[in-house]
């Protein structure tokens, strides 16, 4: 199966021509499904900077793609100039979005890529920085796929699914990492209901989740966070998908704000709770969720962002915590690409990574 | 003491002259605070349509001074006209919020008033619809205030709080009830610090609980609907308040959407979780939550509401109840104006009210 012919949303390419970056213009989800093809190096930081591509997987591959694009437009003969410049492109398209790791990571990997082939002609050089870009894409694809595959032995056919935040096509590649059971089952002609939350502040949930989810043909239900309760009341909720953005090695697990509640609804309708998790998020460094950083976001996002008018006093304060921890005895398992770990994490996940 | 003198938001009385409904209009709320001295059928009218008075028992109190106001302006000359004139208002505001049930108990009760007053002197019969209208308004702010004290045995100062939804003065009158203990604490020098989820899709936290915590000078943080979990696990709450809309026989409790998820993360977290219940609303023909229809709102409010453009596709479905039940046994207490009910509640509301 030939990963890279088949996109539902095809949110990362080369254009058809190859000197191209082409993009979904993500900022103008749901309303408008717009592609961008970028060249241009202050483009492609832009893209970056203003979010039109986002979800470290998703940067991760545009960067390998966008080093690819600048590096085809060189006019430098000698290889220490055409370095240098690549450099340069690269320091700057890492400035964009400095917390973004796999922007850091992939960029990187790019100029081990252009270091093995110094000595190549530069056609070849070329050549071997468009197979490292698509290798990279194709990876991500892959694992995607490997995790769906893993998640589909969660599940049966009419299974109600409720989801919490994004973690789908748009923000990886392909299947997604927490949408993917959906998407592989679904493209298998298996019947899922996908319950969304709305995911507050920044409704990743609405305008990124239920739009992938409809796009894919999966029927799908948009509700409000605090609504997670009452369809699980209502066993319309046979398991909940959430991705992941940091796991412990006890595997207590960071994810968008919001999670462990959901977790903990789950636990107490008697609902499995699984968390979708690509390998290179398992962080051995850190022994439990208390060990984890919760980055604290601007107020602006819960009083003023996409209202028409602010919705509170500027006096009032907010405490807008971008992810929560959901500790491991909340999490039914653990799916990998390299298969499904379950408690006790801290022997699960060492036995398939460590 | 005398209730009436004193108020944190004087949200519906008479005019200073006493010809005119004077409400703060709370959809302006929280970016303006602006006062409307309302006379006219039609303004009166259209203040409940619109929700410029909203709550029920603020529309309540907002009824029977209407009806004073407008007995005020009749021109008829005998008690028959009057009373014709009289009960074609009664009927045009009833059909204002045909769902609102304190809105017709008040119009009933100002309509038994005018029959009871029936042979006295113009004069004396305005002044015994006055007395009503005052009367509705004063049993409120006891009843209130009776709860407010008896919520008071439930905490200690410097308590972390976490309410939903809005269940504070703008909706009642005086203290209000959920958050009738955080307000009367606060007169008498308490310190509390209130956590107020920002209550999707309608956003009553943000614009309305915000607003009168910050107005009585209360410690005050705004939270979305799912960051709950995350202050519960800080640490910072100790205990959450709610009102209610509806109590069955058995204590199941039927309030905001979402009630039944904070009740859930509080019994998590060991937390405990009150809920604040002016007797009207214990309903002993309704024997359990099961029994409680949910009221089903539209789409629009979860997509396109407050919002400067859609954030969700035309097609996507959205499920949007306007309440959730509460099980009586995620309840540590109800709290009455005669007193607390703890469990089993069958016994203990039967042996207050029956």
């Amino acid at each position: 199966m030939d990963l890279t012919k088949v996109t539902h949303i095809d949110n990362v390419r080369l254009s058809d021509d190859e000197k191209k970056v082409r993009i979904i213009d993500q900022t103008l989800l749901p309303n408008k499904t717009e592609y961008l093809e970028l060249e241009k190096l202050e483009d492609l930081y832009e893209a970056i900077l203003k979010l039109r591509v986002r979800g470290a997987p998703a940067i991760g591959i545009f960067a390998g793609y966008a080093m690819y694009v600048l590096s085809l437009q060189s006019k430098s003969e000698s290889f220490d100039d055409f370095y240098k410049e690549f450099t340069k492109n690269k320091e700057y398209l890492d400035s964009s979005r400095p917390t973004a790791v796999n922007l850091g990571t992939m960029l990187k990997r790019m100029d081990r890529c252009v270091l093995a082939n110094k000595d190549k002609s530069r056609k070849d050089l070329l050549n071997a920085l468009k197979e490292e870009a698509k290798a990279i894409h194709k990876e991500d694809m892959e694992m995607c796929y490997k995790i769906s595959e893993y998640g589909l032995s969660l599940v049966q056919d009419g299974f109600g699914i409720l989801t919490h935040c994004n973690a789908g096509p748009l923000a990886t590649s392909r299947y997604g990492t927490g949408l993917g059971t959906i998407m592989l089952g679904t493209e298998r002609g298996m019947k899922f209901h996908a319950f969304v939350d709305e995911t507050r502040p920044l409704l990743q949930g609405a305008r990124l989740t239920s739009y992938e989810l409809e796009m894919a043909g999966v029927d799908t239900t948009l509700i409000c966070d605090n609504m997670a309760s009452i369809v699980m009341k209502q066993g319309k909720v046979q398991a909940c998908f959430v991705g992941c953005d940091r796991v412990a090695a006890n595997g207590d697990v960071a994810n968008k704000i919001g999670t462990s509640g959901v977790a903990i609804l789950a636990k107490h309708y008697g609902i499995p709770f699984y968390v979708f998790c690509p390998s290179s998020t398992i962080d051995f460094d850190c022994p439990s969720g208390d060990n984890i950083e919760i980055e604290l976001r601007d107020p602006e996002e819960i009083k003023e962002m996409f209202y028409t008018e602010p919705k509170a006093l500027p006096q009032t304060k907010c405490y807008n915590p971008a992810f929560d921890v959901t500790d491991n005895e909340l999490v039914t398992a653990i799916i990998t690409e390299k298969g499904i770990c379950r408690a006790p994490y801290n022997e699960s996940l060492a036995k398939l990574f460590k």
